[in-house]
């Protein structure tokens, strides 16, 4: 049998219903669908990508029987609708469109009116009573075929148009008559000549088979082979190509046109929801001349279109079982479907819409779950800044707002507050109303100014900046590297664009989007209590595999994590403790001494501290595992800034201050001196402090072990997990284990009470990947630091990539920030690596990955799918690691790979 | 038939020869086979490993045929030596010592004087003549014996030796007569009594199966478990037991002991070397109290045993066919040898011998490349201080040096010269005569002074620190990390100890150990005109089969590379060439660009420049490819440093001066700021440049390929090869790929010329080996930057691991310098992984290493067995790398693995 070149669809059969779409292309496929639903869809024909795979391979020439196939279908066509192709009285025109297999939007070329030449003009014209809308119709089509077909550049033909409207002293294009038109037409032909040597084909057959290779010719143009690209679309799939009769909203006052969706896509009521113009084409509505109406009162001007419409979408609906945004025309009293597809929304309507479906029947729970995009969660638990059309709403009796910067959407939720630039400044101001905290960037310092903010905005630093990991760690709306802003917190403004904002300006922050606005908006509250949001959460833990856990250093965020949904701490950071004002003191008197002694002396008066900190958490966590890093910053960041100090004595001496206050600061400067390197991120931290001064982690562990037994004491369920970090090799976590193994024999004898914990390490650098098997002999965990692993896999230090990343993501080298979205191809490969190996050497080991990438949907499914015990993330981001898990679960159920992933 | 667990050696026969060294241990296979030569060997047995592991597995007892044959072994030694043991007239003594298979020096224990009871030992001074030569010995053994079989500690036993020094007022031990000494042997039974609870056992033959065991348990205490942790050594093999008849060289005048090489290990002349003392034991000599005399004296004192021991100890090397390092012990006129081994050397020496023992038919070509350390090579290639047996000579008239620090050996040679504290000050002196430059750390605004200074020496930063890695490349003389100095510039002194160093002081270095003395040395220079040296390397390249390249920027340093046999350039960093004095103000001037526009006018100067620099390389290396890189470092490296600027600032703005001066500095300030990063290593540098930059890289690209014309039209043969450093995908490389292809384009049009040139890239971080397959579908080379994949792959900055990697060494965890010695088990891996990757999809790949690692002989070997083209290495190490990889192709040949693999 000869090969099937052509699929007719029409009059409620499509003869390539169910070829899918890699035959038919995803256009195709859809036209074919709801053609076979019995939807009034206007008929046509598909050319089918083997055609086009055909045409290339063949040197841009057609096997000869396409040809043949698409005069069969075109009769067809033309019998369906009573019309024919070129014909001078009432022709029938049709659209020539391209339909990949993968959407891939403006990439390929589209030609519509085609059918009209020098006759059948005047035919449509007659046959539609309008003149102008026929000449206006036919000059479209020379546009596009001269652009398309031809590959002659827009720009010629806007030239002329535009002189015939300076000619016609017109300022619209609207303004333009029927003469006008037809004037541009004959320009546009001369053109196309003087351009090609060959007059504008009158032939209407000839249109439609150059139309039809120039589509096919598109596959390959530079911008959709770069679009592929980018995508990992395969180069040889090829697009169909799909003819279709066109329909017009514009004809008369029984024509009209518009767009809806079967459910309102803001709140997801049930609703049907729209708007549409009368006598219109669909770019009427776009160019904005005409306010078109809502919908309902289409019931008033055509009640049995109105009927016939909800009817078909709401079986649309119960087609497709998802809520529609569909496009339709009236062409004179007669409906239309052109286009159909499952509708975008916000996240609170697709909560809504996907707990509606469930209770209506018409899905299942696990279908349920994939309707929500993880990250729309963000949307339901966090404030957000009140929008309407017009945009954001200022707060009553305020100026309207303006945007005066996009930073990165750092930590998600809305900050709405009077402007301070000093972490003290903060504590005083917050007393008497909301503050937002602006820095250049954050250092571990402003910790108490960050926690009393409403906000915060830094003009520097990335997605896992200090700010934004501490921000979203306390579930505070932060904006980071705006970096249309220069902040000069010495004289307490910052400037934009050559203005200035002064401490008590207020300011609002988006943290969903980045946005930063002058003044000060209203806000609405989260939305987590209603009912929706908990039988939806309901639904999610059942199905998932993949634990998770929140990173959480202090009980109160534990209990933060518990609430949303948390297994346990998957990691607490030791050294945020540190940096509260009553404690710095002593880890700096600890910094600066010369002997273990010493050193001993100040980690003693830290360890009731640390005791009790830990303490609060094996409460909050009773029955669930709490992973308790030792310290991992270099030490120089609990230490003022050699910069600064440097200043300071420089300006001591020439005010010829006391030599003894020189003295001292100098000795100081000399100590951070010491301390200063080169490579912070590469430097004496991690377990390399353990290991050089044995004493921290002993401390450490002792105030671990000590808080286990007390709590264990008082009846609860302690499951303490100690993590040494920055692990490279078996013989530093020997090491390290081994001081904890002997401090634990010792806490255990004391306190006459043994507890059962556990000794691993982070995988954060890449030499613990590729020994992983080695490493695993000592360690009974792992956890990927993947922030870190990111940093050294990639050779690209978060603080800094700031500079290159959005050149990156021009130039398409990146597709997304690598330290907010994992980087499955090459990091990924390290994970899956050290996972394997590690399980190899101990098959019980526990993995789990506690960097930012654990709370982002597509690492989140990643990690699932390379077989991890956990994710661990901030705690706001607990429900959105959980919906991921389950979506990556029912994904595995169902054979579907995500799409998100890379 | 049943095990054989004792081999018998005595009287020109072993049992055990030819079994080997998993069998007998090391010491056991090299008595026996120096008893079957004939040699004079005191006799005696060997227990097998075989007995140790039986022992082992048995719960600490032995199999009982080993008792037995135990029994029959002794019984044929007591025949042999016409002696019993623990006979109370003339009894036999005993040694018992272990043996392994590799190694273990110190790891495990060893008894001397076994046999020797309360009468046996009356039986002996009578024998000898000697009382306080017999308890001297007893009391020895009772020493061992307590510590090593009955685990008590050594300081009991010195403890009561002390007491009863006093008691006697003896000052040496030697001070003590017989009588003291029976009175230490009472003590000491005393003391073993009261710990063990039983007495000192008198039966010799319990003593010898006591010390058996104990020795076979010594093999599992704790030091020779870390021992084999550290080395590699499998913990199942055990160690054997050589029970052998003791000799002494202080019975009489007609005894003596002494040592010996068959040559000269200093200079390798082919003469007997050593020397001896009569009536005397080894340990007298390195106690010092005596002094030896030359061997050659021995001839007058005993004529037939030193012709005896010529004869033997040359028939020793013919046998061995090695230059021998033997000890020998006279007792009562009859000469037994009692070790002899392959004599360590210096590098001149072991040269000499190879080429001499080749001359004389003794050892093949291949056999003499092994016979010389790579890294001793360096001896002969620089000059070196002068040294005898008390130090290191001062130059005539001169103080004696003094050693006042020891850092790390970052560059060899030697230097001698006035201390300078700055680079400028380095070019003013220098003229007067040599100069030792000393910083802190060096920077790139460094290197004019670094060019004109005998030699460099820093009190911070590593093996690859820029300090050494500049000098290394320059040839000169450098000692990095002298953490003992504090070197303060602005006062132009430097401190150790708390004594001062001045400006115009004489400091000396040696860059092959890293001793800083003070005072002004005499050196020798380098030897490589020596006809040995020529001889030697002309065996080297022909067994080679890895390529050696030198990494080069400038003329004159290719010139080095060439003579010293390098074949091309496999690394010219093309950012060096920006810190001349002339140069520098225009790539600041690039760098405080704000618009494109003035970016390329500033590059435009520097084109010439450039041209000029690869025009002279490509002459040098006429035939030999030359792989150039486009910019690396991050641009601030460029600029002044921002802390200085600050200091600069805030002392002008103290002291008024003028605004508009301030303003300026101010605007600097700002443009540094912006460019600071928190980790450069990791920040916007290598390709990130030229993408955001690309006219960087455009002018590179110009820069190198007008040069390639130009050359090319002058006759010579030029290969270039453009390589884009720290790309970690595919999408980076292309985009920096298109821009030299297009330059190129343009410049062959220009020129009318075309030359082939290839584009590469650098794998030096982690994510571009992981990813070779995808990148080498671009990539027409690789060059491993191991420095820079070392740094990721461990997370580990160079300059800032100082720190912690002697402390690493310390606790064992680290065996070497990762950025001197290649990490093989970590790193290695994505080595390995890279280049079979990359040549999966291009099995043309050209594959090599540019890192400091290129010349590290193990790192040199992993490369030749990993498959890589070539190595690159400084201009003074590509002898070494040669022979390196020369060595590395003999040992493939012979089946023979590196013993200096990790």
């Amino acid at each position: 049998m000869a090969t099937q070149y052509v699929y007719f669809f029409g009059a409620g059969r499509a003869e390539g219903h169910g070829k899918g779409k890699d035959e038919l292309g995803g256009k195709g496929a859809g036209l074919a669908e709801m053609t076979a639903a019995g939807l009034p869809v206007p008929p046509g024909f598909t050319l089918s990508t083997r055609a086009c795979r055909d045409y290339i391979a063949g040197g841009n020439k057609l096997p000869a029987e396409v040809d043949a196939q698409m005069a069969v279908a075109l009769g067809r066509l033309e019998e369906l609708q009573h019309q024919r192709l070129g014909d001078p009285t009432d022709p029938l025109l049709v659209s020539v469109r391209s339909g990949a297999k993968f959407s891939m939007p403006g990439m390929m070329d589209t030609i519509l009116n085609l059918g009209l030449n020098d006759k059948s003009v005047e035919g449509l014209a007659r046959a539609s009573g309008n003149h102008r809308f026929a000449y206006d119709s036919y000059r479209r089509l020379i546009q596009m075929f001269g652009n398309v077909v031809l590959e002659m550049k827009k720009e010629l033909f806007e030239h002329l148009f535009d002189a015939q409207k300076k000619k016609s002293k017109a300022k619209l294009d609207t303004d333009l008559d029927a003469a006008a038109l037809k004037a541009v037409v004959g320009e546009y032909q001369k053109l196309i000549q003087k351009h090609t040597g060959r007059p504008f084909p009158q032939d209407p057959k000839e249109q439609l088979t150059m139309a039809r290779d120039a589509v096919f010719r598109s596959w390959n143009n530079p911008r959709a082979k770069h679009y592929r690209g980018m995508n990992n679309i395969p180069d040889d799939l090829g697009t169909a190509v799909n003819v279709q009769a066109m329909v017009f909203g514009n004809l008369d006052e029984r024509s009209g046109t518009g767009v809806g969706f079967t459910r309102n896509p803001a709140t997801g009521e049930k609703e049907f929801y729209g708007e549409f113009l009368m006598n219109a084409q669909g770019e009427d509505v776009v160019a904005g001349i005409r306010t078109p109406v809502p919908i309902a009162q289409l019931h008033d001007v055509m009640p049995e279109v109105f009927d016939q419409l909800k009817e078909i979408t709401s079986r649309l609906e119960k087609h497709y079982r998802d809520i529609q945004d569909f496009e339709f025309t009236i062409q004179r009293s007669k409906l239309y479907m052109l286009q159909t597809r499952n509708g975008k929304r916000t996240g609170k309507a697709a909560l809504k819409i996907a707990v509606d479906m469930v209770k209506e029947g018409l899905i299942t729970t696990d279908e349920a779950l994939l309707r929500v995009e993880p990250a729309q969660l963000d949307q339901l638990l966090h404030k957000v800044l009140s929008e309407d059309k017009q945009g954001v709403k200022a707060a009553k009796g305020k100026e309207r707002l303006k945007l005066i910067a996009t930073g990165l959407p750092a930590s998600p939720g809305a900050a709405v507050g009077r402007v301070v630039f000093t972490a003290d400044d903060a504590v005083t101001q917050a007393k008497k109303g909301p503050v937002v905290l602006v820095r250049g960037e954050t250092v571990p310092d402003d910790i108490h100014g960050m926690e009393v903010a409403a906000g915060i905005l830094t003009s520097r630093g990335g997605m896992t900046s200090h700010a934004a990991v501490v921000a979203r760690g306390m579930g505070i709306c932060c904006v980071s590297g705006a970096g249309a802003l220069t902040v000069e917190a010495e004289k307490h403004h910052l400037s934009y664009d050559g203005k200035l904002v002064k401490e008590g300006d207020w300011l609002s922050l988006d943290g969903g989007n980045g946005r930063v606005f002058l003044g000060e908006a209203l806000t609405e509250d989260p939305d987590t209590a209603s009912g929706d949001f908990g039988t939806f959460m309901a639904w999610v833990d059942p199905v998932r595999r993949l634990g998770v856990r929140a990173n959480a250093d202090i009980p109160r965020d534990a209990e933060v994590a518990r609430r949303y949904g948390a297994e346990g701490i998957g990691l607490c950071r030791t050294e945020h403790m540190f940096f509260a004002p009553e404690r710095l003191p002593h880890m700096q008197a600890m910094i600066l001494a010369r002997t273990e002694k010493d050193r001993r002396k100040a980690l003693a008066k830290l360890l009731p501290m640390q005791r009790k900190d830990f303490a609060g958490l094996f409460r909050v966590m009773d029955g669930f595992p709490v992973i308790i890093r030792t310290l991992d910053p270099p030490l120089h960041e609990f230490l003022p800034r050699h910069d600064d100090l440097r200043v300071e004595i420089a300006l001591m001496k020439a005010k010829k201050a006391p030599k003894k206050k020189i003295d001292e600061k100098e000795a100081l400067l000399n100590r951070v001196g010491e301390l200063h390197e080169a490579n912070p991120m590469l430097g004496h931290r991690g377990c390399r402090l353990g290991i050089t001064y044995p004493e921290i982690t002993e401390i450490q562990a002792r105030a671990i072990l000590e808080a286990a037994v007390l709590v264990t004491k008082e009846g609860k369920k302690v499951i303490p997990e100690i993590m040494i970090p920055l692990v490279g090799s078996k013989a530093e976590l020997a090491n390290q284990k081994k001081i904890v193994q002997d401090v634990a024999a010792k806490v255990f004898e004391e306190q006459g009470l043994k507890v059962r914990y556990l000794v691993g390490t982070m995988i954060e650098i890449p030499r613990a990947a590729l020994m992983a098997d080695d490493i695993a002999t000592e360690a009974e965990f792992f956890s990927f630091g993947t922030n870190d692993l990111t940093q050294t896999t990639l050779g690209m230090s978060r603080d800094d990539a700031v500079k290159f990343l959005e050149p990156y993501k021009k130039a398409g080298i990146l597709k997304s920030d690598p330290f907010a979205v994992l980087d499955q191809e090459g990091v990924g490969q390290l994970v899956k690596m050290a996972t394997e190996r590690g399980r190899k050497t101990r098959p019980t080991l526990e993995v789990g990955i506690c960097g930012e990438h654990g709370g982002e949907p597509s690492s989140v499914m990643f990690c699932h799918r390379a077989g991890l015990n956990y994710v661990s993330c901030s705690p706001y981001r607990v429900p959105i690691a959980r919906l991921a898990a389950a979506q990556a679960a029912v994904m595995e159920k169902s054979g579907e790979r995500s799409q998100r992933t890379a």
